[in-house]
């Protein structure tokens, strides 16, 4: 059994308005040395699987095609057996 | 300058409906070796801070008063200097 642990954020030219929120919010509340924020996704997956290769060209082919949107979010990701 | 990559998830104990929604649709779409999916979020923060302390003090902070829910969820985070 593999833990995919999946990492989703824009891409560094699209606007975030979730991101500059939460700046604002951050700065509001005293911590004004804060540049910038971009906000993503965290996602957890278990794969009932044995084969690493197998496990990641899964978890490769979900993110295509419905975790991330690949034209405007970058994905990563990393497997560790459980 | 310091880049915190923030992970925020859900407590194991909390019912959450997003990543059953991520796992049924996963499921349709064939992937029928997923076991669970776990919803949360990827904050990435830049701070104009050079005391490495300091950032980590400040990034805790944060997760504490505005990013976390403490009651429901867990968060972990990484500093890299850019």
């Amino acid at each position: 059994m593999y833990l995919a642990k999946v990492y989703i954020s824009l891409k560094p030219t699209v606007n975030d308005p979730q991101g500059l929120t939460i700046k604002g919010a951050l700065y509001n509340l005293g911590f004004t040395s804060v540049e910038d924020v971009r906000a993503g996704k965290y996602i957890e997956i278990r794969i009932e699987e044995n084969d690493l290769a197998e496990a990641q060209q899964q978890v490769n082919e979900m993110c295509h095609k419905l975790l991330a949107n690949p034209v405007i979010e970058n994905y990563r990701f990393e497997l560790e057996e459980v």
